[in-house]
């Protein structure tokens, strides 16, 4: 089945470099809004009997979602055979759990939503905490893919004696797997959250690595504050400020302005398109897509 | 079954007249957005067992889609028994057919997605054109009401020697009965888009009617552009400025100033809130809420 690469506004540079790798065609498509600002979707390519892969990160979720699912039902209605989603950052993942009475655990809800609309979804470094798998929570065929290489990769080329340090236990699975590949020492923070921005950390006494450079490893960076507050008490205790590395760079309100203003150097994969972007997901992708057999 | 009504933020006078006019109680809901823009629901009452009733116009819809569907599935989840979704402006209704080739056909894409996710839906004056009735997109059970009989009324107490005026051939179904109800003459224009704000319309000899206050009645007042180009056709012809009226005001950029400008006295119902608000739609809706039993 021939095979056409789409993408969400934004998504331009994985979808070119995916393109490149696999010799896939890309299909144009022009999102318009109308004054109401609801949106219209106009293929400007032939998709009968395709295999539509649509490229698309769901950071800020809500207002990508509807012309997520406008552009692959569209797709659908002319002809498409199947229809793939790879989202490189897969959105609601961290409400997995009921964490007060009342609330929404929207991690499911989110993916009850999107499972109708694509044959198969695939996704790097999802938030699997208490989900342990995809399929807990989605119906149609799931891709986890894992930036741990491409991480160690950067790491290993750019920094002499790295510190490799997970702020929290949910940071576990990416930064143990790291330091294997990189071959560099790791700790396992313990972290409280007493709020969206209010978090504390505690530090075990990290003298013997003071000629390392500390790196802080952590899945999603959303307000930073779980970065900023370990950054500080890192340079408090005498080291140079962190490199953070981020698999996905959501950076809401100004974190990457105060990781920086610190003297953080901070390094993210391109899963959602940002000035820190220095490692390409583009060939993991690429690479397990040439995989990808759905009937 | 005991009945509850939520709304979506912006919604409380609709969801309160109601509650007020049904005696049934209020369920507050928090809708608490974290720093990365996901939305995270709390019911702070108990939907066990019961109908939620949930109030929510989809004007700008793409943003509200999703805090829509987690409310539902969050209510669903804690054990609600029935969910219906009481919304008065249905959005995506006039991307009712493939204008250009390759575009979708929104309308039954925004149902579907719509659909698994409530028990029931009801709506005020849908843009029903090419589609005409909502179950040929809709799965589940529609009710719509029309804002006539109340518009007519508004009408009948505030103008004297009224002249009706429908700007094109889809504004026909509302200004017509209008017209019945408030016993006055009514004239259904035609119209040519040339783009989102580009329109020309074709305007009788009015002259024998002069002496009348002219009233556009249109569905729906998006950029304003139809009304803004009869109205002024109207005034060059030696009206007064039109009084127009929408049943649902959604005034995309600076359509309503622009009207206003004109010396136009602008008129919708609350199915949107907007200061243009002048007739209430809530006895209307809870008339028909008192009479849906769905199985």
């Amino acid at each position: 089945m021939r095979k056409i690469l789409v993408c969400l506004p934004g998504n331009e540079i994985l979808q070119n470099n995916i393109s490149k790798i696999l010799n896939i065609p890309i299909g144009d498509v022009d999102f318009h809004i109308f004054p109401d600002e609801e949106t219209c979707i106009r293929l400007l390519f032939d998709c009968h009997n395709a295999e539509i892969i649509i490229i698309g990160s769901l950071d800020k979720p809500n207002k990508k979602m509807l012309p997520l699912i406008l552009l692959a039902q569209t797709c659908r209605d002319l002809g498409a055979k199947k229809i793939g989603l790879v989202t490189p950052y897969l959105a609601y993942m961290r409400q997995d759990k009921r964490f007060q009475e009342g609330q929404g655990v929207s991690a499911g809800y989110f993916a009850k939503l999107i499972s109708p609309f694509f044959d198969w979804l695939l996704c790097v470094s999802p938030h699997l905490h208490r989900i342990k798998n995809l399929n807990e929570i989605y119906t149609i065929p799931t891709f986890v893919l894992q930036a741990t290489v491409e991480i160690a990769n950067w790491i290993k080329l750019n920094v002499h004696h790295p510190l490799l340090i997970g702020p929290d236990s949910e940071s576990e699975q990416w930064v143990e797997s790291i330091s294997k590949l990189a071959n560099s020492p790791c700790f396992v923070l313990e972290k409280t959250r007493h709020g969206d921005k209010d978090v504390s950390i505690q530090m075990p006494d990290f003298k013997q690595w003071n000629s390392a450079t500390p790196i802080i490893v952590d899945d999603i960076i959303s307000s930073g504050q779980t970065l900023l507050t370990l950054a500080k008490q890192l340079v408090q205790a005498h080291f140079p400020p962190p490199i953070c590395i981020g698999v996905h760079g959501l950076f809401a309100e100004n974190a990457y302005a105060q990781l920086q203003l610190l003297g953080c150097e901070v390094i993210t994969t391109n899963s959602i398109p940002h000035p820190s972007n220095k490692i390409d997901l583009s060939k993991l992708i690429a690479t397990q897509l040439k995989s990808i057999q759905v009937d």
